[in-house]
């Protein structure tokens, strides 16, 4: 289960940057819209991106969920992506987000979307950062 | 040299991320004050925190650094821990980290803290995040 003040703000259009591992061990971070269900964060990206590349090497993910109301209060979730779904609910879930954080589905040309399921290891809960 | 647009957030109370690698290879992020010199980003932490202990281990980090005025907007820098700075001067730098994002000096107790200094080695200055 997801921490229930973690899953709040990943359903409230948090600023969310998702950190994976590049192959030589180096830290790629990037500002991503994030989601949640009742048992993990939801990362919506493209196949042939750079950090779908990494999950699929070493599925080790870590997220920080900036409140967007409050920029000094974060959490941090370290954890695993479980599941990549794509095809057709990877691009419906994109629009959901794009209805989330923009008020409009998403318009723009895409690559072939995948939707990552996070399981989280290790979770710091929403504080006031520093 | 840091890119000058990059500087320049980092000396305006960015809201920052630093990710650093665990023993066992997955990532921790944490929020930070930030700020810049010519040609580092600089982080101050307290010495015997996970961050620190992982960059005394392997050097490199990955900052993150969003716009405070403007959320979507932001940049991500990769690159590795040159110089530590240890005593007064680092104590010293955490006031001024503490007017910049506070208005006033760091009153709070704090253990011994360092100074990090940040040689950038791949930089994507700030652009609107999604």
């Amino acid at each position: 289960m997801l921490d229930d003040s973690i899953r709040e703000l990943a359903q409230n259009q948090a600023i969310a940057i998702i950190s994976t591992v590049m192959p030589k061990g180096e830290v790629q971070s990037q500002m991503v819209w994030v989601d949640a269900d009742d048992e993990h964060l939801l990362v919506n990206t493209v196949v042939t991106h750079q950090k779908a590349r990494n999950i699929a090497r070493d599925p080790r993910v870590t997220v920080v969920l900036v409140d967007p109301t409050q920029t000094r209060r974060y959490a941090e979730v370290r954890g695993r992506v479980v599941e990549s779904v794509t095809g057709p609910a990877a691009r419906a879930h994109l629009d959901e987000l794009s209805m989330r954080y923009m008020g409009t589905p998403y318009a723009r040309e895409t690559g072939e979307r995948v939707l990552l399921k996070i399981a989280p290891e290790r979770e710091r809960p929403p504080a006031g950062g520093r």
